[in-house]
This record gives C-alpha cells, structure tokens and sequence, in this order.
C-alpha cells in the first residue's frame, strides 16, 4: 500500500490519449491547443474558481460536476480566455464540444473544455473547429504525447508541469494518478489552480472521486500565491475510466485514503512547480506555519507570508528583511501572539533563525544572503500556540513580473 | 458655511510650530526626524493600523484615545519603525516622551510619538533624545517649518504632502484645519494611512473630534492601496487646541458638519498625494465604482480593482487590458452582475468607453493608449445595481517598486 512517483503526466493512466497542436490563436506558430480523450467515458470531478466572472468554459464544465455527467475528452486552448464574452462566448463553447465530438465520434456532451489566455476577447471560432480536428488525428497514448498536451496550455510558462504516481490499494491491485497544469500569472487559486488536468484509471464512483479532489485541492493548489490575482478560468478537472480493474471505490476505505494520499502527490507536485514558475520568478518560497491553535489560522498566516508583495521583494533581493514576514503575518486575520514568533529561513545552503520571540535574532546577514539566494526557499515559522501547521507556496516578486504583465496583451 | 483651501500644512492653524532635523537615523545627514507641538494642550483623536503586530508607538498613542488624555506635543523619527522590538521598544517610547516633555516643559504624558522604517530594529535612543533637543530649539510656526517637519518623516516618499483649509462655521466664525503625511510603500491601510498627523485650532470636544475622523478616515486613507500591505506602524493623529475661539463643538450640529467636510478634504488630499507617491508609481490611479447595491460593495470593487497587481502592470504599461479589471472585481467578494458593467477610462487626454454590460466595446487602442499615459488616470465603473457609489486611489506598479522593494535596508 502507497504510492511510488513515475513518470509521466495525462497519458500515464491506461486508455488516455492526448496532443497538442497550434491552431493560431497565438502568433508564431506556437502550441496553443490541447486535447485529452479517454476511450471510455469517465466519472468526473471538478473545481473551479469562486471569482465572481467566471468564463465560460468554467460555466460549461461546471454543468459535468453539478449535474454529475460523464466525461470522455477535454478541449484547451491558450491565448484567449473566453471570459467577459457574454452569449457569444457560451455558444463558442458548445461549438467547440460539437466539432470535437464529431471529431472522435463520441456525444459532444460528452466534451469539456477549457480556456485560459486574454480576457474580454472573442475565440477565433475558426481557428479552434479546425484545431479540433488536428488534435482528433494526432492523439497519442505515449508520455511525448500528455507533454505535448502540457506543452501547448502554457502562456507565461516557461516550463511544462506534469506529475503522475502509481497507487498500490490495500488488497495489492494498483492504479495510475496522472496530471499536468498551467499556470504562472492571476495565480491566487481559491477553489483551484488556473488549469489543471489529471486522469486516472482508477475504477472509483463519482462521489469518491470528487471527495478526494475536493479534500485534496485546498491544501495543494489553493495554498499558492502568485500575484494575489484570483483567475476568471481556474479550472481542475479529475476523469476516470476505470480500466485499472481494481476493485471499485466506494466509499471511505483504505483505498480510498490510499487513492488520495496518491492524488496529494500529484497535486502538490503540480502546485509546487507552479509557484516555481510564477512570473519573472527566480525561485520557489515555500513558507510552513507551525504551532498554529487551528489549520484556519496556519493556513491564513502562510498564504499572508507568501503572498505580501513585499516579503516576495525582498526574496528577490535575496535581503532577510523578516520584519516584513512578522507584518504580514499580523494583517492575515489569524490569531496568534506576535511575541512568541520563531522565525527560520533555510535552504540549501543552510539555515539561520531570524527572530525569536517576535524580536529579531542575532544571524549572519551575509549568511541569510546565501541562503535567500537558492532556487527553492523555505521559511518555517513556529507560532507557539498549538499543535496545527499548514504551508503555502509562492516566488519572489521581480522586474520580469512587471515586464510581462505590462504589456501581456502586445 | 464651508471650506476653502489654503496653503501650508500642520503650522497652518493657530497655535501649532513644527520643526524637522537630520539626526543620524538614516545615513548621509538626511533630515529624519520631526516635532508638532501646540502652545496649550489639546484634544486628541486617533486611528491606528489594525494589523495585530503594532509598532511600540502605536501601542502608546491608542493609550491617548483610549484613556482620553490630553496631548500637546508629537515626536516622529523615520528610519527605524520600533516594530518587532519587544520590551526594550516600549522603553524607548517612554524615554523619547521623557526627553520631549523635558525638552518643551511639559508632562511627559503629553508627548505623543511614532516612528516608520525598519521592522526589528532597535531605536538609536542616544540620537533620539538628542534629535530631540535639535528639534525643542528650532519649532516655528511659519510654512516653512511645517514643511520641514512634513520632509523629515518622508522614507521612500519622493515629495513631501501637506494639506490645509479655512473651515467657515454657520455662525460666520471659522477655524483652520492643516495636516501632512508620508508613506508610500507598505501601504494598504485598514485604519488610516502610514503616518499622518493633523492640527486645528477649532475648539471642538474630544468625543466630536474622535466622531469626524472616524467618519472621514474610512472614506479617504482607507480608500488608497499602493501595494496591499498593511503596515505595523499606521497612525493618524488629530490634535485641536481651541484657540479658534469658535462656539465649541459639542454634538452633531452644523458647525460639525462644517468642520467635518473641512476635514474630509485634508485628509482626500493628504491621500491622494500619497497615493500618487505611491513606491515607482508614475501615476495616480483612481477607480469610482457607481450604481452598487450598497456602499459596502462599491468599496470592495474599487478597492479591489486599484489593488489588482495585474490592473496596475497594465497602467504601468499603458496597456488597456480591461479583462483584469471585470476579473479584479469578480474575486473582490462584492455582490454585482458581471453582465452589466459599464467600464470607461479617463483622463486629461479624453475617455474610451472599453466594456459594455461586461463585454468589450469597440474602442481605439490608440486612444486609450494614450489616456493611460498621463499622470492622472481615472476609471468610472457602473454596475447598475443601485444608487452607492465609492472611490479608490492607487498607482501602477513598476520596475522601480522592485528595485526600491528588493533592497530597502541596504
């Protein structure tokens, strides 16, 4: 029983193919469209964003969670969001699921879609009917394939993001959990990631599999802070096709908890390099709370810490100006003593603790330079006011965040 | 009855000196520290930061408003903000009154005092209380002084911000009301601005001051965001000496609604221009939401919208991604329909109407262009939803804020 890491991401499950292609929605003959089907029709979960203008693809998928609909393949496309698109926007969408459907024989019903790109413009319909029928002829099951997928949803990215573990059940059958995303800017999750598409041939029901994403999403995805920005499109989708064979999961059974221990893997994988790849990011700021009096409150001083642009400016010169850390901690909105604050930065050059009992330490500053000038930083804060911890991910704040999100639309 | 607009700031009412010096807190003999001291002791109402790590002064100042003690004397210092300093901060604060108080010939208990810069270091208390008797020996009740005191407690800020005017009461007698302030970086108050301090010489009661600052406090300093942090360190002071010799303001009559508006306009303009300062900003950026259901609404939109680190890489870049500002307004937790927004920028150099019921509108890109790259730019957003309206006041966010941000302690 467990889980091992394997490689590979949306193509490691049996019976799931992916592709991706450009369509010219983005200029230069870059990936911008992305297909996933699997060859049989899938149980699905879902999460979405709470923002209040949600695209419509979000609208569009949501339907397949709440009106518990099967699943057999997945549309994306980049550069255009479809959000703020009004009737025309929702009727795009269901253009889209009808040319895919057609495409690979399947109901169009069975079809979800997602977008991710500029806000408040129009799909080049077009463009994507006909990239739909590229996709639909250049599936394949093999792991180049799902990175291809994984290549063509990216916008800011500047590295694909896949993730996949093997899960061994109590009684030794086992299945697959793979999964890529995207997402780099208007990354402030707060149901889920930007997009993010994981398939499993796990044979499970419906509700297991959306009690296990929704148990494991606000601990992976929603404790990652890019800019503070909650998207219009945030989007993860769960498919599975049950070909594993193993026993069916049903219920809250030790291969349920092993099946979502696995999907924690994977998530968390994906959110961590995520936060790695924010805008302009130089490196990966993971901060854990500890000694909380509740997960609320350790979740609400992490994700302060992590998202405060000035702890993230001060990352990004590599200065231990941790006063700001114990700021933001105080206008998060959690309770805790300010006067009982451990703070530690580490890495792999080391560690040094900055304040004791809410005043600053005696520390190296040259030292604290070292450490804040690795690619993945870690700060750890004991709070000392109970047994709960929780960690956030994020990256620091940089000249190249504000270059690419000056001028993201030219 | 009303108000007019004069020049100066906190030397502007009757009865007020000031004074500013460099006394060694910062480097290269910049002018770091400053005094108000009124001829007789006055009234005192505050607002403070309600971030839960409070900086030593602010601690000591509630004190004021809580007990309802008289002030008559402000020390400020800059550079060293004696936040994170535990036992010994408090310390420092008494011995800074105490040098006052000895300085002036008046109770200790009278001196009033706040500091802004570093978080968790200590105060150079030596330079503090000999900054001090610098500052005892050269109060003046010119302009000028005024202004010397509103340049020597600047820290990132790039011009000093003073505001005053004549309030007329409705029995033909008047008063005068001046302040300044200073902040630019870690500003995102929650209770009122970084540092401010005001002075009148109207003869109002300490319940009635206390009632129209709480009233104006909300609609202007906690109505601008430059970055989303709320500083440990905000503190609003408003002191009133009575030497006006107008009738008294005991309750909600006309007089106090007259001195009310007088102060609404001080604190406006003292927020406007901080707002404007903002840490690289090269513009003041303003967001009036109309239409919304209630007030409480329209202020989480046009906060939220001057907030968005994506809405203000877009202003910083002249870019009209209007997208970000509908999205900005999605996740700010306001109630609206997204398919009715009206969305129109301004300037001095024209308006561009860019969404209609929550879908783009045909515009010129060149326009808007050029709209957003003036000094001053404004967007007027209709939810029609209702009659309450509010606005916001922010900047664009620059390479420049990284830079300062990156290295602020070096």
């Amino acid at each position: 029983m467990g889980y091992t890491v394997i490689s590979g991401g949306v193509t490691a499950a049996k019976g799931f193919r992916a592709a991706g292609c450009a369509a010219g929605i983005k200029q230069e003959g870059r990936a911008d469209m992305a297909m996933i089907v699997s060859v049989k029709p899938c149980v699905v979960a879902g999460t979405f964003t709470n923002n209040k203008v949600k695209a419509a693809p979000v609208v569009w998928d949501r339907g397949f969670v709440l009106d518990e609909k099967l699943g057999q393949a997945i549309v994306v496309n980049a550069g255009v969001a479809n959000a703020c698109t009004g009737e025309d926007g929702m009727i795009y969408v269901r253009m889209t699921a009808k040319a895919a459907g057609e495409a690979l024989g399947i109901p169009p019903a069975y079809v979800l879609t997602a977008s991710t790109g500029v806000i408040g413009r129009q799909l080049p319909i077009d463009r994507i009917t006909e990239g739909v029928g590229v996709l639909a002829d250049t599936l394949g099951e093999s792991e180049e394939s799902g990175t291809e997928a994984a290549r063509a949803i990216m916008t800011t990215d500047t590295v694909s993001k896949e993730a996949a573990v093997r899960v061994t059940f109590p009684d030794g059958s086992s299945a697959v959990i793979g999964g890529c995303c995207k997402g780099s800017g208007m990354i402030h999750p707060n149901m889920c990631t930007m997009l993010s598409f994981i398939t499993t041939d796990a044979a499970i029901s419906r509700e297991m599999l959306q009690k296990a994403l929704s148990d494991v999403v606000p601990d992976t995805f929603n404790m990652v802070s890019v800019d503070g920005d909650t998207s219009t499109n945030d989007t993860c989708l769960l498919l599975a096709n049950g070909l594993a064979e193993n026993e069916p999961i049903k219920e809250e059974d030790g291969a349920f908890r092993a099946f979502r221990a696995g999907l924690f893997a994977v998530c968390e994988t994906l959110a961590k390099k995520m936060a790695k790849d924010g805008e302009g990011a130089t490196c990966l700021f993971e901060c854990e709370v500890r000694g909380a009096r509740s997960v609320k409150d350790a979740k609400l001083l992490a994700r302060s810490v992590v998202s405060s642009t000035l702890t993230k400016a001060a990352i990004a010169g590599h200065d231990a100006n941790c006063g700001r850390f114990l700021c933001a901690m105080g206008y998060s909105g959690a309770e805790f003593d300010p006067e009982r604050v451990d703070l530690t930065l580490t890495s792999s050059a080391g560690s040094v603790q900055t304040f004791r009992n809410g005043v600053i330490a005696e520390y190296s500053e040259e030292k604290a330079t070292e450490i804040l000038s690795q690619d993945e930083i870690r700060c750890v804060i004991e709070v000392h006011d109970g047994d709960c911890g929780a960690t956030a991910w994020g990256c620091d704040l940089t000249h190249e965040y504000v270059t690419i999100n000056a001028d993201y639309r030219s």
